[in-house]
C-alpha cells in the first residue's frame, strides 16, 4: 500500500475525544523507528504505587510472547508502581525463544528506568508477525520516554500504538460517587484485527477508583463478554489482542460494587469497541445484530456472531441489499437452537418476516431505506425463549480485498 | 448482474466429461419457467424398481421444505421405481405451510406420471429464498419430462440444475468387479453455497451396483465427510444442500464391503466437490489445506476449515502473498490443540516456518512462485500426535464482492 489509508467514513466525528487526566498516571511517546519513520512508535505509561491491573487476552492457542507475560503478571496493588509499554510496526509472534528474550530485555529495562520490579512491566507488541523485534530500539528510548511522562500525553499514547488504524481511539466516562469524582480515560487500536500482517487489537483503560484486583477482574472480563467480544470484522482473531485496566486508587474512592462505577466502565469499554468496528478495513456501515427469542443468552450470541461474520449477509449490506434470505441462512448455520417457523426479522423499524415467511404487506422500499443508512441493525427473534444478545459488526465491500490482497500488485 | 457470469478460470479443461450410460436410469430436462427463461430449468431422473437411495444434507437448522422430505424418503430397494426431479431458480425455502404444499403437488404430479409411490419421488428447489414456489409451472411440465426420458440424457440434466454456476458438473468412473462392469456418473451444482440468493449445492450420483441401504447409506456418510464436508468457499452454508447416491441394482453385481467400488465411489464424489470449489464465486485459485500431527483427525479438519476461511489467509492467496503469519493466526484461532513452538509449515514444497519459527534459509522468491500458480497448497503440521486432514477452498478476490454487493449499484 503507498501512502495511508484514508480516515474512516464511520470515524467520530470532532475527532479524538477531549479525555481528562487520570491521577496517578503518566503517558510518554516517541519515535522508536521499529518499522515505522517519522512517527511515533512506542508509548509508556507510568502507573503509581498501589494500582491494580486487570485484563483480558485473545484466546489464540498461538499467542505472542508479550501476552503470555501479561497474562501471568496481573494483579495487585502492589507497594511498587507499573508500567505498560507497548510498540508498533512488529508483534514478536511467532518469534520462538528470541520472542521471549525481547521480552525480557524490555521489560528489564523499564523496570531499570522507572526504578520498579520487572513483574510490574506489561508489555505488547503490534505489526509484522515472524520477524524477531529489534528491542535494542526500544530500549535505547526508554530514559527519553521517562523524561517526557506526562499526566496529559494519552493523546500522543493512542496515536503510537496505531498501526493500520485510520484513527486513534479514546473514550471516558467522569462520575461522582459519594460527592467525590472518579474518571476513566481509556485508547483502543484496531481495525478489526484484520490488518495486513498487523493483526492485532489493544486496549489500555485507567482509572483513579481504588479497587481489589479479586472485584475488578471479574467485572472486566464481565464486561469483556458484552463489548469487545461481542464484535467481529472478518473473524479472524489475532496473535496478540491484550485489553488492561489500570485502577490507581489516586481518587481514594472505593468502587467496589457500585453499579455506577460499572456502568461507566462498561460504557467506555464499549464506545471504545464499536471505535474498532468504526474503523473496520474498508467498512462503510457500522452494523448492528439484535438477537432475542434464543433459548440462552449463549445462543443468542452464537447466532449473532454467525450473521455477523457471514460474507454473505455482509456483502449485501454493502450492496444495500435488505437480503433477508442470507440472514436466515446465516442463523440456520449458527449451531445453536432454532425454528424455521418461528424466526422474525426486522431491518431497522421494518418487519420483513414474520414467524417463517415474508411478513404480510413487507414494504422492501422501506427496508432498503433502511439500509441506505451508514447505520444498519438487524433484529432477529428465535422465538423460542429470552436469551438475548448484540454483536456489532461493519460491511465487507472491495475496499477490505483492496487492503489485504491487491497491495502487493 | 447483468448477464452470465465469465467461466471460471479453475474450469475442467475440456469442457463437461463424457458420462456412461447407468443401467436403470433416464434423465429429461426441459424449460418450465420458474424464474428463468429461454433455459432448461428443471430435470428428472427415472429410476428402475429395485433402486436404494442414501442421501446427506444440509446441517442447517432452517432447513428447506424438500430437504425435510427428502431425508424421511431415503432407503429401499423397494419393488416399485423411484424418481428425482429438481428444478432451479427457486429454493422453497422459508416459505412456511406453502412449501410443505409445494412439495406434495410436484412429488403427488410426478408419482401419477410415473405411477409410482409419492413416498419414492426426491425433489430439490434451488434459487430465491422466501418466495413462493410456482409449483404450477413444474406439474405442467411432467408428462413431457416423461416423454423426453433417455438413457443419455445426463448432461442436459447437469445444465438445467445450474443457478449462478458456470460450468455443468459431472464425473464418472467405470470399475470391473468380477468381470462385470458397474458404472458411477454423477453430477452436481453449486458455486460454493455463496451464489447470490440462491445459495446451494445439488449433486446426484448413479450407479448400476447392487447394494442395499444400510451399506450404502454409511458409505455415503463417511465419503462425504472427507469429500463435500471438506470443501468450502466462504464458510456460509446453504439451507438447501443436498446429495443423493440411487444404486439401481441394474448390474447385477454385489459390491457389498467391495473396496474397488467404495474407492470408485469417493474418486467421483472428489471429483464434484472440487468442481464446486473450481466454481466458487470470483474464485482465481484452487488451493488446498493439509493438515498433519493434530492430536486427531477432527482436530485436523477443523484447523484446515479454519484456515481455509479465513478471510486474511483467502486475501493473502488472492494477493499472491507467501503471508504464512496469516496461516499461523488461523491456526491459532481455530479453537483445536495446537502448540506455537511445535508449528510447521509449507508452502508448496517450500518449507516456510518450523518449530515455530520462520525456517532457516527460508526462500520467500520460492514461495511466491508457488503462489503466483492457480494452484496453491498449504501444509501445515502441528507436531503433536497423527491426526490428519485435506480440505479444499478458493481464494477471496474482489469478484466475489462484485458478484455478491455491487451487484445492485
Amino acid at each position: 500500500m503507498a501512502g495511508p489509508l484514508p480516515v474512516s467514513p464511520l470515524a467520530p466525528k470532532g475527532g479524538f475525544p477531549d479525555l481528562p487526566e487520570i491521577g496517578g498516571v503518566r503517558f510518554a511517546a516517541t519515535e522508536a523507528g521499529v518499522k515505522y519513520s517519522d512517527r511515533a512508535d512506542v508509548m509508556l505509561a507510568d502507573l503509581a504505587p498501589g494500582t491494580v491491573i486487570a485484563g483480558t487476552f485473545t484466546q489464540s492457542k498461538t499467542r505472542a510472547a508479550p501476552v503470555l507475560d501479561c497474562e501471568f503478571k496481573l494483579g495487585g496493588p502492589s507497594e511498587s508502581g507499573a508500567a505498560i509499554l507497548v510498540n508498533a510496526g512488529n508483534a514478536n509472534a511467532f518469534t520462538g525463544i528470541k520472542g521471549v528474550e525481547a521480552v525480557q530485555a524490555v521489560t528489564g529495562a523499564v523496570a531499570l528506568e522507572l526504578d520498579i520490579p520487572a513483574a510490574r512491566v506489561f508489555t505488547a507488541s503490534t505489526g509484522v508477525i515472524g520477524e524477531p523485534l529489534p528491542h535494542d530500539r526500544i530500549t535505547s528510548v526508554i530514559s527519553d520516554l521517562e523524561a517526557r511522562l506526562s499526566a496529559s500525553a494519552i493523546s500522543e499514547a493512542a496515536m503510537a500504538i496505531m498501526t493500520t488504524d485510520t484513527f486513534p481511539k479514546g473514550a471516558a466516562r467522569t462520575i461522582e460517587i459519594g460527592g467525590r469524582p472518579v474518571g476513566i480515560a481509556g485508547i483502543a487500536k484496531g481495525s478489526g484485527m484484520i490488518a495486513p500482517d498487523m493483526a492485532t487489537m489493544l486496549v489500555y483503560i485507567f482509572t483513579d477508583a481504588r479497587i481489589g484486583f479479586d472485584d475488578l477482574q471479574p467485572l472486566v472480563s464481565d464486561i469483556c463478554s458484552r463489548t469487545f467480544n461481542c464484535i467481529t470484522v472478518d473473524s479472524d482473531t489475532s496473535t496478540s489482542d491484550t485489553l488492561l485496566v489500570a485502577a490507581t486508587g489516586a481518587s481514594g474512592v472505593d468502587v467496589r460494587g457500585d453499579a455506577q462505577f460499572s456502568d461507566a466502565l462498561a460504557k467506555v469499554m464499549l464506545d471504545l469497541a464499536h471505535q474498532v468496528v468504526r474503523d473496520g478495513e474498508g467498512a462503510s456501515k457500522f452494523v448492528t445484530v439484535e438477537v432475542t427469542g434464543a433459548m440462552s443468552d449463549v445462543d443468542a450470541k452464537q447466532v449473532g456472531l454467525s450473521v455477523a461474520n457471514s460474507p454473505l449477509v455482509k456483502t449485501a449490506i454493502a450492496g444495500e441489499d435488505a437480503n433477508w434470505g442470507r440472514v436466515v441462512m446465516a442463523v440456520g448455520k449458527s449451531g445453536a437452537e432454532a425454528d424455521r417457523d418461528r424466526l422474525s426479522i426486522r431491518f431497522g423499524e421494518v418487519q420483513v418476516a414474520l414467524n417463517g415467511q415474508v411478513a404480510e404487506g413487507y414494504d422492501e422500499d422501506a427496508a432498503t431505506r433502511h439500509m441506505q443508512g451508514d447505520e444498519v441493525t438487524l433484529s432477529i427473534d428465535l422465538g423460542l425463549a429470552d436469551g438475548r444478545a448484540t454483536v456489532w459488526t461493519c460491511d465487507l465491500t472491495s475496499q477490505y480485498i483492496a487492503i489485504n490482497a491487491d497491495y502487493r500488485s
